[in-house]
């Protein structure tokens, strides 16, 4: 009755068994990815090296906070085990070896059975087991030449990724951290077909959930009911014991802070009658997430104001989703949601003058000011946005690359009517000018709408993997109808 | 409709309106202890500092955790911003002052309304409110003549409180770290009423949610569906968006693991016919926790081993409670509830012997292998269990302290049948001649029972908190009876 068996990761009833060979496929694709590209640098002997997530204490406490696994270590290992190493060989084989803790006797009593290495190396998949303290003694046997580390900067948070720290690796081999982080990072964008099975999952779990919400939902509720039905959903029913990211519950004009729900605004609101919702919350399994937003209003029933801004990101939504295929620049759908979105608020009178004028003056912005859409697998802002062909940096979008087969990105063009943002453009004359002040008014106090889609780039175009959720406002009037 | 009101916390609906007073109240104890305490020591113009505990992004990506805020700094301020710094002024009054850091204009945007100086100063009812950047200026203006830091050692987790990390504070000032950890401590040991209220909601929130789980368990059910009905519940009804520490849901010889339901061993089993169930769940609000265990058979019918390793558990429970009062010793009570284990394992049959050598040759510590309880508060191993007058440490007890009035201490006498310590005792011939072999092949797979309520120490015995859960053998039974 463990989660793992041979080869296997399984939480029982209808929860996804997640066949483990997926990680095995993911050593091949980056070992072969690595020899093919650099095969005249790669020495004989040379080893990949990643160092597994720690156990932590908060503070000077003893008390730990659920382990999440380090991404790189997991979707090569596949493995939820603290304080590991893991080894590939860059050979043929992707010869892996996955070096574990030795735990003291008293681990039984507090914490559960000791497994021996032979367990794990069934449930794993790996050529051989090691203790974390034979590591170095393996690779000397090895005779290695060059050890592979990660060495990058995580273009979302901007904090460098912290190589192996293991006493005498750089005293006892040739240690190499530039050439593995861009490859593995890569490898991570295209997702294989079994991965892409996995984020259905979470996918199909926060679709479920959300719907689930929707319709729980009523006037006077509070905002954080809401996300604890959504999280009872995606674990009681899905096994999702976490989510990939807090639960932003964000009712009334909450809906326009783009990541409400954090420990000070924590989802505390009561959900009122004009209220719209925005909830962006996404279910997580086998450490792959989904990140899914529905906005609607509480009542089920859209105002006239709701109407139009709910439209105008749906237009962008489905447009979009029409033009994404391989090939296409992720800087192009930014700029085509943008534009649908100004077309819409010009036609609803807010916004006046040529959609060429408000998109060189940056009105959309003011409006939109998030980018559309992130890569999605084992981090919600998923690694690899600034790598191989992407544009330089433009900020809001945290990638400007090129579509590809097998990539997993979400869709979330966003219209919000966010206070300082508008009262900065209407202190500007230069702005100013473009809105229509007694129109916009009226939408002052609505808050906000994102439409947040997950979306596999396939050969000929794309699968909207979350398509199930109501998405037109016919649909979810129907929907919420009570 | 913020958690926030001038002096208050409150998630509305019927959850704990918390008066922000009581840190207030904090303050003022803690500073009237040091100036009592420490009156010729301690020179005019002499400030506590405390750091508030930092935003965090996990490993190298942009994913932050929820934010839960360090322990001292909330117990002396009651706030959860992070990133913050407070003062103490070691005067009269204990002037406070809340230092919040100064955020950019997009964290409008992103994160919610950027509130003043003055709404913080309602809201925490401190002095002052400061931008963190003003810190040293305040200080100097002040004339600062010691600045009282902490640092020391948390028995639980033996790690070391990190100091204030404020640039040119020990250039500026006569920095005393080892004056204020001990009193701060020791005020964090004795509970104020207004804290006492706190616990008591958590407590009563856990008490709820585990009859809730009592009702629903079903043979079939997974572990982690337990958790989550928990989870909901106290979440959902009470407003505890967080558990203290991360929910055991043992069943069946999972129960034999004193900490089972962490990342490697995640509550996936499902719970058996014969299941005994072992369900250690605590409710967070304010950041104070409580710490519950309930253990009851699967099926809410004892059968005849259960009925008697249970009430082993409950003998000794009872005996601790009614013995708690004001100048007894923990330790006392740890041998009373070793005792009272040993006694009715002999009378069962498990063990054989006279009680005095089973007690020399440490067999109560194969079954009972933990401490009898710990302090309970913000954390949930609260601090101070060796401060004062306690006794040098013994092994598995979190404190050796005499009882005071105030206290919040966990009575938690447990029995376990676990696989390695009985292999252990029973291959050695000087504890092995204790054990009727037999007899106790019976109980091997049978797991653990656990017993643990939260009680408060009295001025002439104490109360027990969470004393509206069944816990004789009969209430369980009729309660569970569907
Ligand atoms: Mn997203
Ligand atoms: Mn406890």
């Amino acid at each position: 009755d463990s989660q793992y068996s041979p080869g296997y990761y399984w939480l029982g009833n209808n929860t996804l068994k997640v066949p483990l060979v997926l990680h095995k496929e993911n050593r091949q694709r980056l070992v072969s990815q690595m020899l093919s590209k650099h095969k005249d640098q790669i020495k004989e002997n040379s080893f990949i090296l990643l160092e597994g997530g720690k156990s932590t204490m908060q503070y000077d406490t003893d008390h730990e906070p659920l382990f999440k696994q380090e991404r790189y270590f997991f979707w090569t290992f596949g493995s939820d085990i603290p304080d590991c190493f893991g080894i590939v060989g860059l050979d043929e084989q992707a010869t892996s070896i996955l070096c574990i803790p030795k735990l003291p006797a008293e681990y039984a009593t507090w914490m559960g059975e000791i497994r021996s290495k032979e367990y794990y190396k069934s449930i794993f998949l790996v050529d051989q087991v090691l203790y974390v303290d034979e590591l170095l003694e393996y690779l000397k046997s090895k005779n290695a030449s060059t050890i592979y580390t990660i060495l990058g900067t995580n273009t979302d948070s901007g904090s460098t990724f912290v190589e192996p720290q293991y006493p005498g690796l750089r005293e006892s081999f040739n240690v190499n951290n530039t050439l593995l982080f861009p490859e593995i990072a890569e490898c991570r964008v295209i997702k294989s077909p079994k991965e892409v099975e996995v984020i259905r999952y979470c996918v199909d779990a926060s679709v479920s959930a959300h719907k689930h919400v929707m319709r729980k939902i009523k006037v006077g509720m509070k905002e954080y009911q809401c996300e604890s039905e959504f999280l009872h959903h995606v674990y009681n029913e899905w096994g999702c014991r976490n989510v990939g990211y807090t639960c932003i519950c964000a009712a009334n004009k909450n809906s326009a802070v783009l990541h409400y729900g954090h420990a000070g605004e924590p989802n505390s609101a009561t959900v009122s009658e004009n209220g719209f919702c925005l909830f962006d919350m996404g279910a997580e399994y086998h450490s792959y997430t989904a990140d899914i937003t529905c906005s609607f209003p509480s009542t089920g029933k859209f105002n006239p104001e709701q109407r139009v801004v709910y439209q105008a990101v749906l237009d962008a939504s489905v447009a979009v989703m029409e033009a994404m295929r391989p090939g296409v620049s992720w800087v192009d759908m930014h700029k085509l949601a943008e534009r649908c979105i100004l077309v819409a608020l010009t036609k609803a009178g807010i916004l006046v003058g040529d959609i060429q004028d408000l998109i060189a003056n940056k009105i959309g912005s003011v409006f939109f000011p998030h980018g559309l859409g992130h890569f999605l697998g084992l981090d919600t802002h998923d690694v690899g946005g600034y790598l191989g062909d992407c544009q330089p940096k433009v900020h809001s979008l945290r990638t400007t690359r090129t579509l590809k087969a097998g990539m997993v990105i979400t869709s979330e063009p966003g219209c919000y009517f966010i206070k300082h943002l508008l009262t900065q453009a209407l202190a500007n004359p230069e702005t100013a000018k473009f809105f229509n002040v007694a129109e916009l008014e009226k939408y002052r106090n609505i808050g906000g709408v994102r439409i947040e889609d997950d979306i596999l780039v396939t050969e000929n175009g794309c699968e909207n993997l979350s398509k199930n959720l109501p998405r037109t406002i016919d649909e979810i009037e129907a929907f919420m109808l009570k």
